[in-house]
């Protein structure tokens, strides 16, 4: 079982891996592609990894680091019948953390403008008229999977009602109310923050559209931790300028690395991250998690534990 | 009973003073300096106040909008014998999301320099080492009243240890731990966040000096919520540029309004914000339920019911 490992581990999970029965670790930095055909695992998806699914292999499983997929070859996966393992539930806090910061940015005005502005930085009146507290502000989180839980948890901490979207809207629990996409697309409830966090998918390109923002009761901040293709940007920056759109925090982009052409960079209450919301610091220990049991099932049954990613489906 | 009245009240409020026996409401803007000598009551502090304070006058109650009073006359007060209530207790929850804002700032690195920065702005390798998670974080909170009970209550609810700091380390409900000042001045424990809420008094101004920055074990965020001359601004930037303060998240300043001359704008990463933290949205409701009963008190006992401040003690 030759594992190619594409991410830092810590010296105990490598000892602990070592110590299955027919294991042999190899590190991205010893990796020469004539290796390549002889790899049956991949840990954590990388430019090498895909050139080994490109070439003849029998690679029987991939773990990744993320829990979107959307960047894998699902299709040609598919075809060679690899089984997949995301990394979902290890990044909820952390994203959850990431989205209260936006928030709080926004509707505590910590990151006005004026506030960098050492000639225009007593304005407190003018700032003292956006500033608002939480409680009974209303949060619409669109996927209400584990980080959309988690996202919901931490808001209604702090008084805010939250409403989760899923496909159906079946109930599910740790939010006050549940709406399916279908209403979420029709008529959606006033709410202060619309939160993204689906995975992409060809159901979700470009599901925040002109028809969207027009659509908003209220006059929402958008956030969007999911991926970037989700969003028109266009549309949003059309929603930003007419005031539709209260105000935008966005941490991925339909061009990554974001190209410094964008017009994001001129639209008016933006804020951007460089897709870090999910970072953890410790993601070997997350990641292992997943992965030893998951490991551990592929040699014993030829299946994975926990996690798998459904291919044609894509998440 | 003549009551000057410097805020805006909401019409139902006003309706329910004037409900009141012999009760006579002079808004600020009817306010003429013939007037004076007339006012019995004054809600919420300002120069107008100051002038009336300042000549012959029969006025025997103030209550203010903040919960700090430093910015009054304390000493003329006491020698002319006024109750002075303050508005502690309404600004907590609000102060302590701005907290938690600044906190996710600097531990999210939302607000790092190449978040606004079109060339470098795809820096995500170098901004993943400095974002951490909240859990197990260590914050001291220095002044453990409402606010900083409130603020403990929302740390604390996102995973992050509490050490409460007041006088004589006496046991407060809500914190993990409490010590002494003394304590804190002399062997303070390792924190993540150091906040100040203390109010301005003779023992407090410049309590975080050189010889606190440079003893501090850990490497702390500092935070300023309570009054801008309990720090001594020159030793907190000599403690930020050799890294021994990792950041500071500042709301309020030894000298107001922040002149563009301060070196604090080429301090290295600081968060500035124009004394908004304890912004609330609807201040009148809440100065309101501490101005009410204490002026129904005043009519029937002659004394405040809630919020008196202690004049010699200055909070």
């Amino acid at each position: 079982m030759n594992i190619l490992v594409n991410m830092h581990l810590h010296p105990d999970q490598i000892t602990q891996l070592e110590a299955l029965p027919d294991v042999h670790l190899i590190d991205r930095d010893e990796f020469t592609p004539a290796m390549g055909s002889t790899i049956d695992v991949i840990l954590a998806w990388n430019p090498t990894a895909a050139a080994i699914m490109s070439a003849p292999n029998h690679v029987r499983f991939i773990q990744t680091m993320s829990a979107g997929v959307d960047y894998l070859p699902l299709a040609d996966l598919a075809r060679q019948d690899v089984l997949v393992a995301n990394a979902s539930g290890i990044h909820g806090e952390s994203i959850a953390e990431s989205v209260l910061g936006y928030i709080l940015n926004f509707t505590r005005a910590l990151n006005a403008p004026t506030n960098r502005d050492p000639h225009n930085f007593w304005a407190a009146s003018q700032l003292r008229h956006q500033i608002t507290e939480l409680p009974g502000r209303r949060a619409l989180i669109v996927g209400a999977g584990h980080i959309g839980t988690t996202i919901s948890h931490v808001l209604q901490q702090l008084g805010v009602r939250t409403t989760g979207v899923n496909h159906d809207g079946h109930a599910v629990a740790g939010f006050d109310q549940i709406i399916s996409t279908a209403t979420l697309m029709a008529q959606a409830p006033a709410a202060d923050f619309i939160i993204n966090i689906l995975p992409l998918t060809d159901q979700t390109h470009h599901l925040y559209n002109d028809d969207f923002f027009q659509r908003q009761p209220g006059h929402p901040y958008f956030i969007n931790v999911g991926r970037g293709p989700s969003v028109d940007t266009a549309a949003l920056i059309r929603a930003l300028k007419v005031g539709k759109v209260a105000g935008a925090a966005l941490d991925v982009f339909e061009e990554e690395p974001l190209p410094a052409s964008s017009p994001l960079w001129q639209a008016p209450n933006v804020q951007l991250t460089p897709h870090v919301s999910g970072t953890i610091s410790d993601v070997a220990t997350g990641v292992f998690k997943i992965f030893y049991p998951n490991l551990v099932s592929l040699m014993d049954h030829g299946t994975l534990a926990v996690n798998a990613v459904d291919l044609a489906r894509g998440y």
